[in-house]
């Protein structure tokens, strides 16, 4: 259940490109975490002109016109193993999806204890339940 | 001061649809909690296509293309009890509000300190002050 | 690495004038907490009819239609003094930026701790460093 949310400039990817994005999430998770395929919660938002903002610079990167956010509601009882795997997938994955450059994407990790999850019909689904992924 | 941003698929639902979902997230804490109606901060957003990815049955849910994200930040305070009690009535004013399934309303509550919230002015109202609702 | 999302009410703000709430959000880090100039990660997401709501008065303010959310994913090792600090300088700097209330900015500061961010490459740059800034 770590659901992603992609901010990205508007009118530079296509609905093809996207559905590659939310294939790269879902496999960074897969391939990183060992947790199941059906685990694909994921959005894209696009953001025109003057509405979104990343340093072309900052921290020795060299972002383009490409750069885009990944935040990532992630389980707040992974180590810090788990959140450099998820990091260097998200990273590796998404480039190759999309043919942009690494330093084009900036991820946070927003931790959040399993307990906070709904699947659906109102239910903590992970609550009281040892994580298995 | 839970703040709630709602992440849906663009087009679906109307202008009406939209209020009667922001009433009914609000209301989830009047009801649920307790919180002074005037307690309603929402934010909508649309998702067009290749935008909004919830698997269909991930977790044994049926979900639609009703489906939608309903992300939380809540104070960090909260007992599992009253996280599972927002939960369950989000999901049941919602589906009520919107004549959807509950399958598809799939919740994140990120934990958010009191501390942490500004309601204007650019103070933080709640820092320092034991929790009331 | 604080990183700020701006909700803004759709049409109500220029071009000229998400530049200058970009440029104010960044300056609430440069003079607010001393961070460099360039740590300058924005996002900006227009919000229509019926997609952003905020009470008109609750906590005893006047919020007008130019009222908007702004959340911060910071740095979860901050102390109250910093958080007071910054919520107050991003409320001087985008009022004067943009001509509005100081009752028109509702802030949620979302702690994140500085290992969980990447600036790109899929690295973690801050994890294992003591705090910077």
């Amino acid at each position: 259940m770590p659901v992603f949310e992609a901010h990205v400039p508007a009118g530079r990817y296509t609905t093809q490109q996207k559905r590659a994005l939310a294939d790269a999430l879902n496999q960074s998770l897969v391939q990183g975490l060992g947790v199941p395929e059906g685990d694909r919660f994921i959005m894209i938002t696009e953001h025109g002109d003057a509405e979104l903002f990343l340093h072309p610079t900052f921290m020795g990167m060299d972002r383009s016109d490409d750069a885009m956010f990944i935040t990532v509601f992630v389980g707040a009882h992974r180590p810090l193993d788990d959140k450099q795997t998820l990091a260097a997938h998200i990273s590796r994955l998404a480039t190759e999806a999309l043919g942009i450059s690494p330093d084009d994407i900036f991820i946070t990790l927003v931790p959040v204890p399993n307990d906070n999850f709904s699947f659906g019909r109102g239910e903590l689904q992970l609550a009281e339940v040892a994580p298995r992924w």
